[in-house]
């Protein structure tokens, strides 16, 4: 069984025979096919030491000759595609057309990294007293890391190190050890591209791989995003440990109907919104609240009927909606939270419980589920449940909606669907949340703008990619000069010899 | 003796006869003249909770009106720009002319917060897809907090609150207790401006307040200037209790004099820097290096008899140049690092050691002292000293300087002499500090600019006042926006009755 | 009889005895209560040499003491608000609230100046090859020249000239002949603010003092508003003589109705818009279209009730809505278009053509006049009227009302009523107009936004005050910087003297 | 004899047999080898209506779209950059590395055109006033054309209409008739890269075609880089027409050599930036200045000795170092202009009028030519030569260099060698000339600044490429939104049924 290592410096690590290593699965078949190896801390201090080796001549790079290596990266990103997708959609289990349109979300922020010389500029004041002027640059950190969880596993990474490097960084990435190989891919198609050897490396591990970069004093800043409970955890020691951090953590997406909302678009935007890659998206809409029981049957209604021709199955079907879950343990807990909101009274109106996919039947599915008549109270409610699983709570005002939402403890995105000008624009500006859809029900920022929750779902002061990346991967240097005056321009003895 | 107290809800606090003090002293006369209040919890939770119920409507203030309040502050603060000066004066020490010139730079900050209109303005993209727009808005945060040092008791809040206010935050204020007069009359004035209670409340006390500040939930941000090892403390504990924080700490601010410097410039320039304020600020210019036994000799020649004329004395008299530190465990601590300058080998070419103020003969005066022969391995060069003490050190080549303040735990300010534009050049860019000068010797940035060092000088992404700051007191909401067809546009029905 | 004379190098010019001469109306009794002086060539010669006399000091003072004054200036424009306005109503006319209205636009013009080092930053750019960097500075262009309007005479002369003094410029103003006496008073507030002499001249005169301006080479761009006819001479006679020039002209403003509108909100606000300062506005609201006639019978029996108590009459008296139109002749071509109307078939619902108004018998005085039926063909829609005049065309969908808008020759303003969010994205995205209203009829920008229409209703590239204003009023210059290596940084031999 | 044509509609137009046309050369051999069709009116106004045609739809595609299509055109020029050098090399005559860096600096423009999502970003306000948002919009103009000169074939060309693309309008392009061939290539691979028929169209052709594009009133904009006399009138034409204009012209770009100046470094400089592209270059640095006779002297040596090596001829031979000139009677220009240098009293130290070159008899060369004490007051000092010609001036301060250059009528390149820091800040502060150097010759801006002379080397207030040619490519439109309120928020009716 191969055993996928790590890549430091552009070259493969030589694996010990005593190397830890966790089996990979194809989440399709619930068979591991591979083995990853879980970096020891020497592994990981190695990888640090080689992005510092090569931080000097990169930060020194002119910013253009650096976005000149992304720009090749995009290309070959592109030609490479189909084959990161059957990497993503092997371990991860999502279908390729989810895994294309994930990979096309991480392209476009390497086109933004592209923008580099445009977003890199600094302020320049000619005068801020006689003959003098004054400057910002901003510049680069050093040596910075980014740890990356399963659900987008060629995206994620996307979103970090191209805007780290071209800013003059270097980068240590540590993938989520669930599915390893696609940012192994992706690394070395940079390297392809052109990258010097030692400005990106990736190192596989676990926790003990966490800590050294959360601890070691060479490395200046943690991009993180996960579960809440690890991203306070990351986000708490890199702080102490003298880093910037960036650590976006779960969500519980609320999307509101409007009695006034065009029904049939809702559903439609709801069905992909709840149910594509399994509901294992920190975007995905896991709560639709409707207004009114009116717009609640109906949505109910139209959802079931819309429901019925969804397919779940392997990754390599293309004909398949969703695929299954990342493991064995989250089917279950998946399961456990539909039992759960059955036992607190909820209606189960569509059932994914015990999907039958012929010919996978030890694969992790679990099926398209709708559960009508959810309450705050109720555990399915309060977490994050990250499964394909739509449930609907029922309210009487859009303000009791919009309490409910502002209430709960996370706050990464949320949609309304209304016609309705003012009701738009009174949800945006008044809902307690980061990212707002307007009958957008997943309002993933396009790559030129930036991504981030608000309360328990992002921790830290800059969002992800867009520009508040720029400022993320760079800190400010102000200078203030003025020269002394009586120097070669006065000079006449210079230019006059007598 | 007069107790200073609090300012909740544009109201001073009824202090309770129990009421924890201490007192504030005149350094100058040694003598303490008041006491300020020490805020207990439930005081300073009373000011958060004022600073909560004024935050919904302050929210929605639009930002054009916030403005129009620090239009009229600005004009308040010069009009009362000697009684402050005053205030300063006789609970700092510092001269009337230093203390107009602190108070100056931060009213400058208050011009920069009449621009939030400008500031706030985010960022809108029409058609990221087919009739999709997507925008950001930089919305604030709530409640909002800053505590603030002896130093400079009238410009550090006047870096914090006026921008925070004006993003749409309110804001709690702990001063310094060892100056807490100015704070206090500065606050009353954007009372007199138009702020509506509750907006800006103040609380004077010690670490139990600094402590419910940190860890009351209500508080989403805090901001502090102070020491490194506060600075530490305030941005973990912040950060653990899930605040935005920027903590700025201590520095070490060297001055690079090269042989092509001119020299009586760079002299008149040091002795501002690094004599000023009685060397009690965190640009202080605390070392000269100079480069070549030639440039040392000269320095330490024109330095010593430009010394001669400078007169230490008691903040009212303004034609003296400096007056006392701050305490008297502040004076010996001085006295104590110049004894061990030289114990260590040192040379005190000029001795500020005993002072003889008539007068005020139990000031806690410190006077101008110039040290040459420093080397690294003193601890009143690792240090710092935070008094009227200047140490030169003597290096053989411009890139050994470089690497000794590239090597000092502090990175706040930094500053070169020279008239060589490659020397500026390169200095300015392989320096790791985050202010840098050429030929400005405090290169405090502009209000328009952001203030803030680098290494240990500051704990936290964003710098301090300027664009930083309304990025540090606003977080980023981004809104993404499709309409539904077949609405009032295309519903001819209303239009053509048959 | 006074009259009013110019003002150069903050000097009132003494006016020779055959100095050339106009009467000033007081629009309310038609009578002439002073006389204004024309400007010969050599007086504009000699304004223009006071501006360029004063360019290098001017240009060479810092942006945040150019700054300085305009807050100040704000302040005495504040102070001054009712004696500016008293002016501006005995001579054009505008009742004393809508003048202090005009003068508050203006203020925040000048509150925008305020923010000059803002809004001067240039970029920069470090290693845009290797040691090399490059950055733009926004340098002053020198002498400029502002003509301005009746409409306005408090407010479009702040439109342009902090902007182009707080640039660094020296101005030339040369305002309407027929209101002369505001723009003086405000130019003496701004130099008791401290403005040196010579920065900002006032001409009054007529197309004798324009030519000059339009051809002396000194002068190095042109801000105008007023007629399309002139403002299409003005610029491209400025452009020949190789200046650069924005030229505000005319307009016809449309609101469409939709069958959806809040109809009293709709009403409402049309009421203002329409008939406001006689409808003497460029962004006047002159046409409503209504969508169906549902719409439009509502619209005109709502519209018809709401005009019942307009009271027009003189500016000393606050209770009145609006005053009389500029001049006598102007009144006879406001009246002749609602003849041409009538004649053409459109109905007159509300006929202001005789209004009385006691005690103001020779006043030019139109009463607010709604006309049904109205179509393209009619000589009263392709001409703008600048009286109050609300026209109401009839269409049978929003297409057709938006071809209507887009075939018109001027694109200023427009606005849509409607609760729709699809509608009025459509209407924004599609109309050819540069300044839009969502339920908003006057669209005009807020101050830190620019203010220009489309088509015939805008010469130029960029807008009027706001971001616009910053490029209009200086050019861009961009540096690049190499330093030669071997200098003294490396020149060891001056620190090693063997 | 082949014959260049059109490309209009993304199709080859067929040529009457009547169609005009004019020979294009080979000026290494002085032979035709092509001729160039040169379009009818009706022609041109053909490539109009496709333009026309082709906008609607391009103006609603996404930006992300767009900048898609110049992803691809970027990687396509890459791969086909020797076939355009080629080209290129054919018919202007400079060697291929020349045209490869000319088209290398054509494709940085594509890069930063590749930037449009955010380079395109508006500004958005919430609450302008309570409850109402404002923001901009950069909008497409629509047909906009770019009239380009046969000095640079394939860059300036990609300087405009990349941008303007990539902005949402549509585009006709002129070639210089003198080397056609290489934007028609260029506009082949751009097509291959995905653009829509229409959106860029090329036709070739003289004034006739000239007139009718700044005539025509469908199109917007006119791009314009050329001699100072037709960019006078393309400019006002173009005004006097409703479009706006952006219109280049000459130079005569001066350094000044100051007697610290590390003196082989600029020697060196020099070399390139006079006789590269045989000094047919806006940019060519034309004259030195040399302030005192020591600099003089050792200038002129110097540089006599670095000339030496220098090799002219065609092409194709990539060992020489510069080629032919465009055509024979610029040729007898050139040289006309040594021949009064010299008959004016100037010194001809190296004289490249008479270049043999071995198989090239019959080509178009001069060779590189150094002339000392040149005056203001010759022939050769005032015009532009554009030819292969350096003149040294001398003169005694830097003062007197500075007023020298800000006295001539064009400001487009300068630059200055000097260590020294006060001597490049005054001169790039004080002198009046758009593009400024410190040490370095040719201070071309990089594609993310832009590009713009002063005085008469520039008609139009926006600068080529960069930013600025956002601006010039868009207007802005400013929306101003309010919602009424009692919508379906508060219409408690659709969701309570009793």
């Amino acid at each position: 069984m191969k055993t996928v290592g790590h890549l430091i410096n552009n070259r493969a690590v030589a694996l010990a025979d005593n190397t830890r290593t966790t089996p990979v699965y194809n989440p399709a078949t619930g068979q591991a096919s591979k083995k990853v190896a879980l970096a020891s801390t020497a592994t990981v201090e190695e990888a640090i030491a080689a992005a510092e080796a090569a931080y000097p001549a990169w930060r020194n790079t002119p910013p253009q000759k650096r976005a000149a290596i992304m720009f090749r990266f995009k290309e070959l990103l592109e030609k490479n595609a189909e084959r990161i997708a059957e990497v993503v959609g092997e371990e991860h289990g999502k279908i390729s057309h989810d895994a294309m349109g994930e990979l096309q979300r991480g392209i476009e922020c390497v086109e933004y990294a592209c923008a580099a010389p445009e977003l890199l500029k600094g302020e320049h004041s000619r005068n801020v007293g006689p003959g003098i002027d004054c400057w910002s640059e901003f510049q680069a950190l050093g040596v910075v890391t980014g740890i990356t969880p399963f659900n987008f596993p060629a995206m994620v990474p996307l979103w970090m190190y191209p805007m780290a490097i071209v800013c003059g960084n270097t980068f240590v990435l540590k993938p989520s050890e669930r599915n390893p190989s696609s940012a192994m891919l992706v690394a070395e198609l940079l390297h392809e591209a052109g990258l010097p050897a030692g400005v990106l490396n990736v190192v596989n591990g676990d926790k003990e791989a966490v800590d050294v970069l959360l601890r070691d004093e060479r490395v200046k800043a943690v991009s993180f995003v996960g579960s809440t409970p690890i991203a306070e955890y990351i986000y708490t020691t890199a702080n102490a440990n003298g880093k910037r951090c960036q650590a976006l953590g779960g969500a519980k997406n609320h999307a509101i109907v409007m009695p006034d909302a065009d029904m049939d678009n809702a559903v439609n935007q709801l069905l992909g919104a709840a149910f594509g890659s399994s509901g294992e998206r920190c975007m995905a809409l896991s709560v639709a609240v409707a207004v009114g029981d009116a717009a609640a049957d109906a949505l109910i209604s139209k959802m079931s009927v819309a429901m019925q021709p969804l397919k779940v199955g392997a990754y390599s079907d293309s004909s398949n909606d969703f695929g299954p879950v990342i493991t064995r343990q989250h089917q279950e807990k998946v399961v456990g939270f539909i039992d759960s909101a059955e036992q607190d009274g909820a209606k189960i109106v569509v059932d994914g419980r015990n999907p039958k996919i012929e010919g996978f039947e030890d694969g992790f599915f679990v099926g398209a589920t709708l559960i009508d008549g959810v309450t705050t109270n109720m555990e399915s409610y309060k977490q994050e449940i990250f499964g394909p699983v739509l449930q609907v709570v029922r309210v009487n005002s859009m303000d009791e909606a919009m309490q409910m939402i502002n209430d709960h403890e996370y706050g990464n995105g949320t949609c309304i669907f209304t016609r309705d000008g003012e009701a738009a624009r009174y949800f945006s500006d008044n809902i307690q949340v980061g990212m707002v859809g307007i009958n957008v029900p997943l309002p993933v920022p396009v790559a030129y703008h930036s991504f981030g929750g608000w309360k328990r779902s992002l921790f830290g002061d800059l969002h992800a990619y867009g520009p508040d990346a720029v400022r993320f991967y760079t800190k400010r240097k102000t200078i203030t000069q003025r020269w002394p005056s009586s120097g070669v321009r006065e000079g006449v003895d210079f230019s006059f010899p007598a």
